[in-house]
């Protein structure tokens, strides 16, 4: 396998490590899964390996057995003797300060630990991952890919809050954005889709899975993306609250006593569609629940739908209009009713549906009718293969 | 003066006492003006009657003091001997129970006090106005006027927050929507400008002022307000911060050791224009600031016209399209600035502002072209009036 270059991409939870081993040479995976429960009772890993699929119960009390586990059965199944070239990071937030990809160092991993004050609940869990690995893989070179990059340049009455400047100074305050190589990636697919250059295309893509944002792509950028400073504004998500009333937030917490761990709990944690259907926070129970009458998940199910929707059309005036919707991530590309329900009240826009299309295609395609002025697409995200290409470049 | 109706309008802030007299029979006002600084030191009294302007220092230890002071003056130069036969008071918050305006009992009052709760800075004081007003005019009736009740009948898919079903439903929280008498108003205008029925049109209103709030009005009503629980989200105003990530809210209070008072006072009262800018919350000194070079205000006046315009694009997926827009209030009215900003990338939705009428013209007006799909309209707001309307019905 002298002709591979292998890179293993990482995604570190507070108690999971996502994994992806691509071979770069092709771009193609060669095997994944994830490690859950470490720390915890009943750990498990899942792994794709070659084509065959197994999950096996064992101890994980770290994250460092995890990846060790982890490595020991890529190792007697696909790498054998040959090593891991490259390792890639999912990092979910690099602050003011990372608007690209970067060689891990000592300063990197210490920013990414001070940058949990925007992300608290995922930089510490990707920053361990890194430390970990650094340990586990000391001579290659490690990547931090980061979700706030391809936002960083967003404009400034985009990203600035109506807070008082000297406090958004201090903190460094604003919008950040995340799923950055998704929207990025999938952008770039449907200009290829539409057989024209990204940079003369206005794109919207809809990123909706169990975290959902939506991104106004101009001239190959983003202009402004749904998420904020942290991962929590927007878009209603399997259980985060999204947009709502600051005041919600002070009334909750003078109220119901909470204090800022229980409040961050209370609105990242059991908020969203969980928190408004009662259901689960897995958009596909909450469809099922809906169809058989429940008001609450219909009530969950709507106000995802009517949130996408009023961001595409709050997109298309920061674009001066639109050429393409695209929607990605497990319920843009899963759910036929969501694109059905969020492009219904589109026609102003020109958009027109093909329910043919929408129904009964797989994979990466076109959606709309072909006279529609708006050219709408399904495109698989692939994240992973996005934080690989960038940890070879 | 045998054939007039007198309705007195007031509105009372924590330490300001607005009113306007009006002749109900004509719909003229005869008399307005405003008592300011109530409770503080340099107290004053600025009052226009009979086209006559006079603005005096006095003292005004409390609202009664004020309303007292009020009385007089009216007594000495318009009414003479007839007395007020009705008053109308504007509240901000009519909470879950008030759909419309209602005559004023114990009860009513005990209700508009507990529903501070959604609206903390503003119905304390409603109530405040209300009960002086009843001691002083015992025996007329007494009008409450609910800024929330045109939107008391929003969609549930657009008045529901993603926070757990349970707490919504315990404490009330919801979208409630503000500026309802304004936008009904400017909105039944717009129609009578269009020649057309208002339950036909498609029309998103713009109250820009110190306050702002976009409302999308299809067949009448209020479909989506951009305010929510409270009159803090939405729109960056002239010190309220409008939406933002509901972490910050969080983050600020943990930081900077804010507690429920001090958070509160921060969002609505020191965030916002006057925040961003450090220049003023009057929007003319920003504008006076932003042509001058100063890049804080130029950032302050390009949210706000960011904001609206998304707000716009929104909404016009909420209604499927758009007739017509409308600008009111202080700003809305009379910033040619704001109107053609908003305007200036909404070209894919047909909007073709006519420069000049937007420039030159004053009043009630049409400002687009004549081949723009999208009328756009200048309406002077009539809150007071609508209020007093209100109180005869």
């Amino acid at each position: 396998m002298g002709d591979s270059v292998f890179v293993l991409v990482l995604n570190a939870g507070s108690s999971s490590l996502k994994f992806n081993l691509f071979d770069m040479v092709k771009e193609v995976s060669i095997a994944e899964g994830m490690a859950e429960r470490i720390g915890l009772a009943e750990a498990n890993l899942a792994c794709v390996i070659g084509g065959e699929k197994r999950k096996e119960s064992l101890a994980l009390p770290t994250h460092r057995e995890a990846l060790e586990a982890i490595l020991e059965r890529l190792h007697a199944n696909v790498l054998h003797d040959t090593p891991v070239h490259a390792v890639g990071h999912r990092v979910v937030h690099g602050g003011p300060k990372y608007g690209d990809s970067v060689l891990v160092t000592d300063e990197v991993l210490h920013d990414i630990e001070a940058f949990a004050i925007y992300a608290p609940l995922h930089n510490p869990a990707n920053a361990l991952g890194i430390r970990v690995a650094r340990e586990t893989f000391p001579d290659v070179p490690h990547v931090a890919v980061f979700d706030t990059a391809f936002h960083h340049n967003i404009p400034d009455h985009a990203r600035t809050y109506g807070i008082p400047y000297e406090l958004s100074q201090k903190y460094g305050i604003r919008r950040y954005g995340f799923h950055g190589t998704s929207h990025a990636f999938v952008a770039a697919r449907t200009a290829i889709l539409l057989c024209r250059p990204l940079r003369s295309l206005k794109v919207i893509t809809c990123h909706i899975g169990n975290g959902t944002s939506i991104c106004a792509v101009g001239q190959g950028k983003s202009m402004d993306t749904s998420m904020g400073m942290t991962p929590l504004q927007g878009v209603i998500m399997g259980t985060r609250c999204g947009t709502i009333d600051p005041s919600v937030v002070e009334m909750l917490m003078e109220h119901e006593h909470l204090d800022y761990a229980a409040i961050t709990d209370l609105l990242n944690k059991k908020s969203g569609l969980l928190g408004i259907s009662g259901v689960s926070s897995d958009f596909r129970e909450i469809e099922l629940a809906a169809d058989s009458g429940n008001d609450r998940a219909r009530l969950a199910r709507d106000l995802l739908t009517y949130n996408v929707r009023q961001f595409i059309g709050s997109y298309a005036t920061v674009l001066d209009g639109v050429d393409a919707i695209t929607f990605t991530a497990g319920i843009g590309t899963h759910s036929t009713y969501v694109r059905a329900k969020v492009c219904s009240k589109l026609g102003f826009l020109g958009v027109k549906l093909d329910p043919e299309a929408n129904e009964h295609g797989t994979g990466e395609r076109i959606i709309s009718t072909p006279d529609s002025r708006v050219v709408v697409t399904v495109v698989p995200t692939n994240e992973e293969l996005m934080i690989a290409r960038e940890t070879v470049r």
